[in-house]
């Protein structure tokens, strides 16, 4: 029976989400990881790792199993314990309260972005994603949904939302506009200024503002963090956000999507229908972590955010610091948020670099360090790098880098700093707070 | 700023998923919960309450959160511990061996539906799903995707499948045929010689099998489980299972996917890349629990699972025995697995109730019990009654039951049982083992 030449099968998968998928993170990443040479020297940045969780959330989990109260379906909407405690927690900022009938628990922030996406879908529908913002594939799968297009980003005032590319972008057929912040790449958080702008913008313009909040606890220089929902009497807002980040636990994928209603406009606009509806067909998150929500939001105490924050201002001052002797890399603006790096890749100054893509895998080649390439976040040409080290190994992995951009360099070493143009402050009139 | 009158917004929801998630389990059952009189007498059978979990499953993943294992993201396709645990587990009873390649971590057994069915979505295809079977939102999520056909049961060979409705329904564009093993709502499970009948049935058509095994541990009288597996030389066979139902954690939300291939058939068909193109793009199942099953399936006691199965023999014989004295209430097989009983209601019986709906309804109102209308799992005019409760709710539960059908029958008291017209058996023949 083994032989099965004799037998034409029917089926066969299907290549839907061949595209997407070939532009993922995780297919960007993989492929990098699996250039590096596994008996060379470690490979950084560490895999699979995350910082330390607060013990506040471990114990609330640990509970929630131990007691049975998340062992049961959740509705699809969300466990109603776990919706009051993100309404409350977001409530904190807001003039406008949320209820908890506005939240609604999902599968990590991830799922929160599909759902406001699908919520929208209309037949020539459109939406405004940043650039860079999202990874591609991301971006690949609201395409065969929505039309996607960009506006962009004014370098000069830190990385502000450049409103004149909003303006040329929309038409009587945009939905709504999303925003990361604090940003990811970029690496900076929205003045409360900027925002009310962007919340008078979007009323002017008739479109919703959705607000993707999941880095909000890594802010660590001057400016605060300012939630858009603070604006939610100009314009309707919807926040996403999630304890992945804040709480370094991705892998409990649990997330939220709160509608800052205005006027009823969206229950009357039958979008508060169409996320239940959406909810009740898809994946849903563990309730065993929903039961957890309300300790971990409550009683996460502010010390355990200030030591991480403290941790990722020192990893962003030393690897900018680094970055200075690399003139083939140019870093902008040293990050007041997230845990990245966002650097422009000069490419005049290398002999045998092609693109993005190129300089990653013959870095990951060469030195055993994985960087994302730009374009998978939509921007060819620039390189995303993580600072979530410890600083022995985070000065390993640049100096490993200033190796690999000397060595393709068009000068072989180490050039002054102003050679690349760009006017560079020293770290100590950038850094803001120290 | 509060007054939204004079913005004309340009979004409204999508409507998309209305069609399918009106005919969702959560929505019929969300709707006869609402019937009920919260002031009234208990309201059966209690909500969001789930049966105790082993404290094997506890303890593995309070050590997973404890010690941080599953506060990363996992790759998409899994975990690797996780995927290793499942391909030794199912392998106990495989003549052809899994490997860890073999097997996808899904987002409870749901995703894994849904991504057996994406996998196979191409223009014209078409699968078969058992009737009754998945709930009508599935099938009805499904329908995007997909022609759906269905096939039948043989109430008198003990529900087995219907090979003549096989056969009838399949095409050139038939890919799958899924089946449900043990099948909820029969509640029966296949034997050996009727699977590979199947198996070699669907060799014949050239169509491979899907199978549906999350009731796998909840079998309790003479006949035993056999996975499909076990015919994986004859045909490819698709496996799907989760630990929502045999450790009693819905909330959970991790399951899994394996292929057993026959002769490399799946990875030449494109079905593997289909697979990890899906989970790429798609919700993941919570790392902190793919953490800890490794030790959720090796460690396990036996006496966990027998417990349990007792429980449930122990449930639905007294439920079956309750049901004698209603006659317009047929249960056409006692059942052998899962957690209900599978009734067909004789409307001609009653003198104003309309059809399976109209049933429950008037049952939540008058009774504050809430049974599933058969509709839900597309097969109009029968209920499916849960016996997962200790023995006084049960007996109530049925008490009421019994007392609605008496008063909305012609014949105004119970009867003798023989006036159905079906030749029920007395239950200690029906039993098999005790």
């Amino acid at each position: 029976m083994a032989n099965n030449e004799s037998v034409d099968w029917q089926f066969s998968g299907s290549d839907e989400g061949k595209a997407a998928s070939d532009a993922s993170l995780s297919t960007y990443t993989s492929k990098l990881f699996a250039l590096c040479d596994s008996n060379g020297k470690s490979i950084l940045p560490p895999r699979g790792e995350t910082s330390e969780t607060s013990h506040t959330a471990e114990r609330a989990v640990v509970k929630a199993v131990l007691f049975g109260t998340g062992n049961a379906y959740a509705p699809s909407i969300g466990l109603p314990a776990a919706k009051r405690a993100v309404a409350n927690y977001l409530n904190k900022d807001l003039p406008q309260k949320l209820s908890a009938d506005d939240v609604f628990m999902t599968v990590g922030c991830k799922q929160a972005i599909e759902l406001a996406v699908d919520t929208l879908a209309k037949p020539n529908a459109n939406i405004l994603l940043p650039k860079p913002g999202y990874p591609s594939n991301l971006i690949r799968s609201i395409f065969k949904h929505l039309e996607v297009r960009n506006y962009e980003f004014l370098r000069e005032k830190n990385y502000e939302i450049d409103f004149d590319s909003v303006r040329a972008a929309v038409d009587e057929n945009t939905f709504a506009i999303f925003i990361i912040n604090p940003h990811n790449p970029n690496g900076n958080t929205y003045s409360e200024a900027h925002l009310k702008q962007l919340a008078l913008l979007a009323r002017e313009l008739g479109i919703m503002v959705v607000t993707d909040e999941v880095f909000r606890w890594s802010v660590f220089r001057s400016n605060p963090f300012v939630p858009m929902g603070k604006f939610s009497s100009i314009v309707p807002v919807v926040t996403l956000g999630s304890i992945s980040k804040g709480w370094s636990v991705p892998g409990w994928r649990t997330g939220w999507i709160a509608l800052h209603d205005l006027d009823g406009v969206f229950k009357s606009k039958n979008v508060l229908a169409a996320i239940k509806q959406f909810l009740d067909l898809n994946s849903k998150p563990p309730t065993v972590i929903q039961a957890a929500i309300p300790t971990i939001l409550e009683k996460t105490s502010k010390v355990f955010f200030q030591k991480r924050q403290t941790f990722l201002r020192e990893k962003t001052d030393f690897a900018y610091y680094k970055l200075m002797s690399i003139p083939s890399l140019t870093c902008y603006m040293i990050p007041e948020a997230c845990t990245f790096l966002w650097t422009e890749l000069n490419l005049s100054f290398f002999v045998d670099i092609e693109d993005d893509e190129d300089f990653c895998e013959k870095l990951a080649i060469e030195e055993n360090l994985v960087l994302l390439p730009g374009i998978a976040f939509t921007l060819k040409n620039w390189v995303r790098h993580s600072i979530d080290m410890d600083t022995p190994t985070l000065e390993d992995a640049f100096d490993r880098l200033k190796s690999f951009c000397d060595r393709h360099s068009i000068l072989g070493e180490t050039p002054l700093k102003d050679v690349n143009g760009v006017n560079k402050a020293p770290l100590k009139d950038v850094n803001g707070v120290n």
